[in-house]
């Protein structure tokens, strides 16, 4: 499953071309689809478990995930998704949501950002935001560096 | 003043350029000349006046900002500045800290950002950090594009 | 314009019930349309200043705000708009969003809710969130208090 | 004990009733009697386990729970307990207390608060302070609502 | 009127000395009482003006400052005066309320702290909560500095 | 190990009397020296375990606290040890970093710090950010407590 990578986040891309830009006759529903392939394009083709989870119970904030979230301001042609992605990175470190920054830096690195950039990124957050929140999000960039090592078949390095 | 801004930006750039990497045998005068360098390429070549008020009182704090934030973390080779600067903004928005964003997105309007970039930046923003936080950006944004609309001689738009 | 107050009411009221609820076949224009039922639901039948400023420069923004902060999250049916604007009250004075929070508690003495009432949420807050917060909140509702009294005719108070 | 529900709530409500309201005469020990009061009636004639607790090694600290959050604060009569309960979830749901929120929300179902109430105060946090916050305290009130049904003999649904 | 300040200092002292330890039977009278006491032998014998205004308007959350915050919490013996409100102004730094830390800034110098004491907790305060919080604190001592010096006859500095 | 230990705390005061005030001529090495023996000076002598373990990951980060905030910051003379581990005790509790405040909370004792003076500075946090903070904070230092009398032969307490 990890060996046409290339093929896949191409694939991934046009889900997103072919996915229109959000438009004032868009229905909720269409809005929903965008969000999806959008969360395909970060995720490796998958959709989000968290995401999937929380339908069972709490369907309007899944559906709002999905459709506003997702749909309409993660879609936006206006920013290349690598920075978009630092940006999000960026912005969950230093309200200090950890477990969120650690699901987008996981979706920088699917579509080519380096653990170097992200590094990089957390070191700029001690600035506003205190070395706590930067330490903690160093803990789970570890965390999930160390997931991908030991998820891919010879356990290298992704990017330096 | 605002008529060769081509040329100044490469001045300031190569400023940056000379200015060697963070090293273990930097002094700290070292440190805060890169700090200083780093500001004045961010700054159309000149030196940002709240620090310099802030040297008068609070040296010490005056040269942390200007050794440690600018001089060891925003002189970093590893990311790009239009990248960092987007973090950044995205950061201080998420935050709260409108005053700051703003100096950091005139900063990326400097640097050849589009005001355009800086708006989805802060359009993402209401994900992570809700509705209050974008707003409040949104209108920090907006008082900066004033002003570098009227401080223009033909008061024009920078860049859509 | 203060003198048919119950009727306007009744007919803020209405436009709401009129709104559909939420749909997944619902387009941006439709959502768009409900929210601004809502604002001039809770608005005395007037639109939002702030919104329709924000419509200029950052349109997503404003976009957003509407059709999904009004269009989708307030007009839910589950839950009245007195317990919703009083829910709102506290998590904005709780986070530190006095602006907004003024804003939200005029919405509740528009429909109804007494100053009292808002006091009683603003005394809760500083337990959750501390005095400062608390404080900072009492002083915005001063404002709100002494703004609606000095529009009124006999400038008396509203509720107790 | 999970039988005669209605009867053990209106035995809280009453106890509530008893203890006066407060006065510039109470003392310290009336204000903690009161407290207790406020905790039973809204944790089916329980005291709370947390405070008892912190009560072997930071004495002061239960105390003004107990007196002055419990007994000054949320005995106050003004606000009827329900919309106290609701805005005390929407508070520390968007600090993100999801601790102290689901402890609240627990209460909150104690003294007939809906599942699905509890719920819309949630979706409604999206807007103030961000998704983060909003599906964490979804999250909490997710193992609530288990925890709930587990302890309950038919194990169904309390509310919709 | 700023002359006999030793005088007044002792005098305050013995205020707070006087206002007997919180107990369980103390009446919030009394608090209240030992929470004005407090306030004065911080404050040069003055009432403080803000609580004053709140009282007005909202006299709980003014009686809850005076009995609660002052009387319970401020007057607590274990800890020495310097110490407490060094580190309030921390506490109030870090959560970037600089409106209070500069009050409890002034109690400090009140009491014989030096400025120079004050501006280190700032620098302290750039590592667990960023550079702006520290910053945004640098710029109210400033202030304070700057308003006590311009009320001295002589305009001189208090301390180094 | 533990027997020597008042020796040992002389040996680490004058690790830090030896390394000389931060200098403008100060190499980054020489920084990191004597922010390593602020450590040492404040953990029996020992290096901080977390530190060490983010050096292999994110040096930078790393060198960032030893040479800035431990070397920088943590070294100025113009604060005695006392004060600046209470002052920091309270801010990481009021910003909700109960993690790194139980870790200076432990310097705190370790340099003679009372547990109750620990107590009393968490007490007052509840006035500037509330009772959640206040308790999640309350609950670190009992872990603390506990963890050092588990670890002390007679496993008594250090003091009141």
């Amino acid at each position: 499953m990890t060996m046409h990578k290339p093929l896949r986040e191409v694939a991934a891309a046009l889900l997103v071309a072919v996915a229109t830009a959000p438009a004032i006759a868009d229905t909720t529903e269409e809005r929903r689809r965008r969000g999806d392939a959008v969360i395909r394009s970060l995720n490796h083709g998958q959709p989000q478990q968290v995401l999937e989870r929380m339908r069972q119970e709490f369907p309007f904030l899944a559906d709002a995930t999905e459709a506003y979230a997702l749909g309409d301001v993660w879609s936006r042609p206006g920013l290349d998704s690598r920075t978009r992605q630092l940006a999000a990175v960026a912005a969950f470190a230093a309200i200090g949501q950890t477990a969120f920054m650690k699901v987008h830096a996981g979706y920088a690195l699917n579509i080519g950002v380096s653990e170097n950039e992200l590094k990089e990124v957390i070191y700029m957050v001690t600035v506003p935001a205190g070395f706590p929140r930067a330490i903690a999000a160093s803990q789970a960039l570890s965390e999930l560096f160390a997931e991908r090592r030991s998820a891919r078949p010879g356990g290298g390095r992704t990017s330096p």
